[in-house]
């Protein structure tokens, strides 16, 4: 199936909230998607933005059942590792489900380590799910390294309540 | 002991460069570090720099037993969650070991929330390794969740040729 890989803009963000929840969706934690378009808007497309996005899109003859063209976004932003450089971290990767098998997602993917490598990134990193086989097998097909299972790495997060009382116990300037 | 945590400078990339081959050596990856200090200076401070960092600073009077005052640093970015926003990335968190059990460690953290509230992070994550009980137990006693353990979370990684190998085949523009 014909389609275009491009840069998100401002005005995708409406596409890309809508699919930020069906992730979430798959992922089983609708509930913790609090983002809005326009936030999206704000934070991707200001002065220093915290993301970048590209957008997967089909020609109108082959638009989605319920009437989409934009049919699967990636959305990432550059880290740093201390021992190799700049890297770029995959946040969101996702195709709708019936465009699923047509080289969008590897589309999406590829052109992610393109852009990354123009920027002089070394790694391209990302989180997965452990029960999400099919996107394990996605990647790990593609030559990625589980970290946790060989190294042992684990995520850690701090939030809400525990958040501020680190802040505000911060020393003095 | 009185110590100071101030924003790091580029003069204070030797002494960071110096901190994060002790810290790999700690995590038992001392070979893993192709980072220079000129590679710090670069990517630390530059037009749209990678990351920010922070230093612990003692008195001359309490130096190093090898004559440091610069003894424990953090370096953070900015990341993003399409869940809830903004969120700040602790990428390494290091206190000489001469000076721990002072409070440098917890100083450092929190500064790192304090600047991360100001930036409408709503979040504070990092990765940790299996083994490192110190630490685990130094973020978990401060409330973090550990997001491998709670909902299964992996770290992958391309590098090398498989993050070649995507980038070559990137549909075209």
């Amino acid at each position: 199936m014909h389609f275009k890989v491009r840069a998100g803009t401002k005005e995708d963000c409406k596409e890309i909230s809508r699919m930020i929840l069906e992730l979430a969706v798959y992922e089983k934690m609708p509930d913790q998607v609090k983002i809005s378009h326009e936030e999206l808007e704000r934070d991707g497309f200001c002065q220093n933005p915290f993301f970048e996005c590209l957008v997967a899109e089909v020609p109108e003859e082959n638009k989605s059942k319920d009437g989409f063209t934009v049919v699967g976004y990636t959305l990432y932003f550059y880290t740093y590792s201390t021992w190799k450089g700049p890297t770029v971290f995959l946040e969101d990767l996702y195709v709708m489900p019936e465009f699923r098998g047509n080289g969008f997602g590897k589309g999406l993917l590829c052109k992610v380590a393109k852009v990354g490598k123009e920027k002089q990134c070394v790694r391209l990193q990302l989180s997965v799910l452990d029960w999400n086989t099919p996107s394990r097998d996605f990647y790990a097909a593609k030559g990625a390294q589980d970290l946790t299972d060989s190294e042992g790495w684990h995520c850690i997060r701090f939030d809400g309540q525990n958040l501020d009382n680190l802040a505000n116990e911060a020393p003095k300037d």
